[in-house]
Order: C-alpha cells, then structure tokens, then sequence
C-alpha cells in the first residue's frame, strides 16, 4: 500500500487486517523497530482532532514530524501541489499527511510516476473521503462486537454533506451488516439507496447495533435557503433524545465523528453515556493512524480495487 | 498536585518544595527517569517567553508535544474547550498548557470529574494569574539570598493588570517578607493595602532588596481616557532612572516579568545592569517549568489551601 | 564561525570546506556525536523550502527544535529584535535560524557583545544575501563538475531582486569559474560589471557549462509600470525553451533557486529533463544546512573577509 488516499478502494481483506492491526496496537503492540521516517503534516482545512491524532500516531511510533503551516507555504506564491510535495520528497519527507477543500487532491498526484513524490495519506478531501476516520469507525464497531456479519448499522443526518457517510455503508455492506439511513428527506442522496433502505429514525429503534450519528454542519446550513427546520427543531426531529436513547437495545452503541454540536445531534449528557463510543472513536484514531502508517513502510501487498 | 493553575491556593510548605526543586534542575539535575509524558501546548493569547519557555522545559525533560493553533482548531466551529480538552485527554495527551484570555477559563473544568480530561498547567488566564511566572519570580529571589524572612521587596506599576502582582505579594507575605507597593494612584487597588504599604517610590529606596517592576501595556493605556502621564513622563515618575538605580542597596536586585518597554519602566542601558536579574529570571523560567511539570507527574501530594 | 550570516564574507577556504563537508553528509556521514543543540526556527518572512529544510537538517543532527510562530510573538507586543533574540539565549536556545524582509537585519546583533545572544543564521535577508542557498548551489555544481576554475556560468533573469545572484557571482569569479549573465536589460545591475560580461541569453550556449535561472517575481513585476514586456514573452525572450535547451551542452547543468513558475523560466516539461539539478538543489540543501550547522557548533576557525 504505497498511498492511503481512499478506503472503498481497498480489498475487504485488506481492510479486515488493517482493523486488526489497529486493535493489536491498541492492546499494546509497538510494531517492528524501523529506520525512522520523515513525515510532513499539510493541513491546508481546520483541523484539531485529526491534526492533533495523526500527531500522536508519529510520535507513538517514533517517527520525526516537520511542521509546515500551508497559510506560510510556497503554495501562497503560486507553486503546484505537485510542486510543494516532490519538494518535500526532495528533502527526504517519506510520508505527507495531507488535508484539503479539493475532491480527489490525491488522484493526480499519485498518478505522476516521479521518485520524488513522497507516499500520501489523505487526512479528508473536500466532501470526499476521509479514510483514516472510516477505519477507525469500523474499528470501533468490531471492538465492540468482533464481527460484522448480521449487525445493524444506521447513518442519521447530513448524509450529502459527510465524507464517511457513503465510505462507511459500501465498506459495512460488503462485511455483511445491514446499513439504514435517516434525517431530513433533502440530505439523502438516492443513490444511497444501494447501500440501504432510508427510513425514520423510530423505526424499528429497537433493533439497531450501531446508530451511527453524523454531524450538522452549521456553516453549511446558513447558505442553505431551502432549509426546512431550525437548529433547534433538528434535535427533535433527527437527534438522539432520551427518549429515542431509551428504546435502543442495551448493548446498542452510538457513534459520531465529532465535533459534536450538544443538543443538535445528541443531547448534551448522552455524550458521555454508557452507550456513547464518541470519545471512544478518538482513543481509537490514534491506533487506527499507527496500523495505516505502518502498512504504508512495510509496503504490505494489500491489493486495491480499482475505481 | 493534579493541576498546577494557581500558586496561592498551594501550601507554604509546597511553593517552597517547588522552589527547592527549581534550583536543583537549574544545578543539573535530571530527575528521576519517567515514562515519557505528552504535552500539548496550546496558547489562545499570543506569547513568546512563556510558549518557548515551557517547549524548552519539555525538551530538557524528554516529554514528546503535540503542537496546535487554536487559530485553525476546532473551537472555531463551535467546540467548548471542555470537549477540546477531553479530546486531547482521549488521544493520549497527559498534560495540556493552556494559555487563554478568560480569566479563571481553568475552574470549571478542574471541577470535572471525567477521566478524559488531562492534568492542566495555567500558563496564564486573562488578568487573573500566571502562577509558572510567579514561582519564576520567588526562585529567583531565593536563589539572591537563600531566604526570604525579612525581605523587602517593592513592586511597582501598574498593579491593578498585573497578572503576578497580587499572586506574589500574598506569597512573600506568607513567607516572611516585607511588600510595598508604588506607581500611578489610579492602578493601585485598595485592597492590595493587606499585603503591604502603598508608598512613593523613591521612600526609603536605599532599605529595599527587590524592586520589581511591572510592564506598561501601551495596548491599555491606549482605551484610558483619565490617563493622567504620558509614556515619557512615566519614566520620571515611575520608572528606574540611574538617579534611583544609585540609591539602592550594593546587593538589592531589580526583576521585571518582560518584555520591557526600555525606557519606560527601565532606563534602557540598566536592563541588563549588574542588579538586574531580568534575564536571570527567564532563564529561571525553563528551570520552574520543570520543576513544576514534574511535581504533576510524580503526584507529589501538595495540600493545596482551598479558596 | 560563530554565526553564518553572510557568505561572501568568508575566506575561499571556509566556502570550500563548507561545500565538501555537505558533500560528506550527503555520502552518509554522520558527523561526531555531540551534546544536543538547541535552535529555533524564526521565520518573518512565508517559506516552505527553507524552512522544512532546515527543520529537516536539525532533525538530522539529532538537534532539539523550539517553534516560534512570529505573527503570534511578543515582538507583536513591540519588543525589539535583539530582546526577542536574547530572551531565546535566556532560555537556553543555541543557535536561531532567522529569515527578515529587513535587509542586513544580522548586523546590529552579531555586534552586541551580550553572552545571551545565540548564534545567528540567516535564512534570508529582504533582498540582501541567501547564504544557505548560495551555499548549496555551489555544492551542486562542485557535486557535478568537482572543481570550478575554468568553468563558465549564465546567470539569467531578475538579478536586481535576486538574494543569490550577487553573492554566488562574486565567490564563483574567486573560485576560478567564468560568469556572465543575461535577462531584461531593466534588471541588470550595472555594477554586476566586475563580475562577468551581460549578454544576449542566446550568445555562445552551446558552451555553457552551467546555466543559471532567477525566478520572476510576479508580485514585484505587478508594481513595475516600466516593465517591458507581459509573462508569457518573458518566457519566448529569456526563459529555457526546448530549442535553448538542445543547444546546451550534454553535460551542462541547468538550475533554479525554486519555486519554479512553469512555463515561464523554464518551459513545463524540462523541469525534470536530465539536464536540469533543480530538485537535486532541493536535496542539497538539507546537506549544506547540515554543514553549516555542524560548523557553528565546533566553532572552526574559518578566517572571515571584513567587508
């Protein structure tokens, strides 16, 4: 696996070992001592979490990391993306962990046949993907039930907007669970319905596994003229209430990327509750970061499906 | 000591240990080897001395950092700096330093009782205090005369925005010595009357062993419409001209928390004069840092006096 | 040579045993095993090159590095440089690697006689020198050719804006090599006389050994209501086409400080054509920087030329 740019393109056992790389290093595990490699860390979108995980992951792994803040980069007098990365590759970065607001940065770049182009991680594109945060999702899931086969998983809320959502149910369909959506009836993209049935949130609560929250983006609705609801009417209609926490099963999880917006998606105290996985999913990225690092120096012959 | 975000709520017996501790990693100690420990350092007010001071401190401890921008963090999307906080608790952070504009920003999340959230270092909270500064300042009179009892110690300036004055004055009052107080009326709090005298400068200018000078924050002189001087007259009234600088004690030393304002609080050829310790004390600083990350760590039980 | 901010202040010997101890790291050598040093990286000015590379070197050497972001530094706070600077020293920083949009902003500072003042590099002075890129565009073309006298080199573009130009012009004609240059007539300073002949880019290129662009500064060019001609003739006037490239000679060099803007300088595909050094400068530079470091810190006895 020379770059780790798109998880649906990888072979489910490719996935598969990935989780259990994962969970090896979770439960302690510090890998084969390597030759130190060079990682640069490009953020060119916000990021604290990610940013901050991906960070832990280097440093648990005792690689050396050089901080680049794109707001100062070259890229600002005009130089290509390709450009700035084969310098960094010249320098002897190994690896670029790289977030962007383009769909599919990735996809010239790992096509140019250049030495110089260091391996790449995509840390989130655009409305794209963000691959590492589905591993660690899947991750989670099978920390909690080790298997997938026969789970219910449900995707409530900003399903056009999220870069895990349709990476996530393509992925748990072909490890077996039956994937569910739900949330306002203008988010829903149709060709979900590959994936999995859209439905009301209450239906059939009682038999979810995995109610798997999505987060509202607030920036995203304010341009949205077409809106039919406000903030405050969201947490009613799409959001884990108690009431709808109380109907699911007792070894039922919940999951969302986070930031959570508290009383939107999920009431503020449900945060933390014995169901929760969010802070979970976090612990878990760090782990999820170290088993995608790795395979990437250890060149695993993971296959990969085309597109 | 889980959190170290207020000097004067510790014991006397404690402050003294951290001083002690202080000067012996200034005298080369290297302290007991430890796990490593990972620290995030993260500065919503700008700074230099205190953000290179705590990374140098780091360093010579062997810690490994996450490095984050609160500029291009989550809490620009709405996060709480409780769930910022919890999240670098959950992806392995053992230690935040956190420098932020509210005053007392520390005291409802200390309060929390989730085991997510990381020990907390205050490296400075609005007008409040800046206790890493304070402990800096006490080090570096203890390392002057090896006691405190009976020092006379003059702080001067502007008292009322100091974030130390009033922390250093109850300590040294606590610890044996004398404190008075001089500069503008108008920034003399009137309570600070149970610590000590306020007086004219220049009384008894030959009986004091530490003058400590306060910075001018031109940025809020600025908003003050009753300021009584100009930045010029300040100096004459206020400041350490060589016609005082002559009048104090052959071993009186002179401190300023920095950056100085040359000629202002200081006549500019004196900032680095034979009694004064104004870079003495931010070399301290690296030594205090340790001495105070490492207490975190070793759970020293420090009693802390509950406000 | 305890700072390294000028390099045609050095003797010719000092430059040579630069070049050849970046040339040694770059076979492999390690250097001698040293107590750790301390720089930090102080960028004024935006850059990715320089900056990365060097973070890249101190990482090399096993140096422990301290971040400082300007924009969020106490000199925001009106502090000056050389307080900013020896607070670092107080702290316990070895050596600060500087760039300014200040020309010769090194030169007040190496004077102060304080023991606090760290060792200074400069990673680029406004339009004054580059030392570090002048540096390791001279261990390309030793790297090449392993020798200088007799060669001839073009230099072609902005010379007037240029930070290496002058500087590798000037050491170029002591080590023994022929230069001339060539560009817009407007960005030819004449004083550049007594270093080579200003030509006609196309007069003689079949027997240049070296040929030398300057990058076009579109922002400078923006403000220029004299300028003469628009970017896309630049390119037909004075950039590398195809047929210029073929007249070269097959083991003449082609170089470029970086970044390139493609298509003007030098057309698109020949940036990586088997003539052209310019990600092989890249690579060098982490070498050079390497060097330079190393030899602040055993304090050799390069013998400078006073200007």
């Amino acid at each position: 696996m020379r770059n780790f740019v798109n998880l649906n393109q990888l072979s489910t056992q490719a996935i598969t070992s990935l989780i259990v790389a994962s969970l090896a290093y979770k439960n302690g595990e510090k890998g084969l001592p390597q030759m130190t490699q060079h990682v640069a860390n490009l953020f060119f979108e916000n990021s604290t979490r990610t940013a901050s995980s991906f960070q832990m992951a280097e440093s648990k792994l005792g690689w050396s990391t050089i901080n680049i803040n794109p707001a100062t980069s070259s890229t600002q007098k005009g130089e290509s993306l390709s450009d700035t990365l084969k310098t960094l590759g010249a320098i002897g970065v190994d690896v670029v962990v790289l977030r962007h607001s383009i769909n599919d940065w990735y996809r010239p770049l790992i096509e140019e046949q250049s030495p110089l182009m260091p391996k790449l991680v995509n840390a989130g594109d655009g409305n794209g993907q963000h691959p590492s945060q589905s591993l660690l999702d899947l991750m989670t899931i099978y920390e909690q039930f080790g298997y997938f086969e026969g789970l219910h998983i449900r995707i409530v809320g900003d399903l056009s907007h999220s870069r895990v959502a349709r990476s996530n149910a393509e992925i748990l369909n072909r490890l077996g669970a039956t994937v569910s959506f739900a949330g306002p009836a203008d988010w829903y993209p149709t060709d979900f319905d590959q994936y999995g049935n859209y439905q009301a949130i209450d239906e059939d609560l009682n038999d979810i596994d995995v109610l798997m929250l999505l987060r509202v983006q607030h920036e995203r609705l304010a341009a949205d003229e077409n809106q039919k609801f406000s903030i405050d009417e969201y947490h009613e209609q799409f959001g884990l209430t108690h009431e709808r926490y109380n109907q699911l099963k007792d070894d039922a999880i919940i999951m969302h990327p986070a930031p959570v917006n508290r009383g939107v998606e999920i009431a503020d105290d449900l945060v933390e509750a014995d169901k929760a996985r969010i802070f979970t999913q976090m612990a878990n990225g760090v782990y999820a970061r170290m088993a995608i690092l790795s395979a990437m120096i250890e060149e695993k012959s993971y296959d990969t499906i085309t597109n």
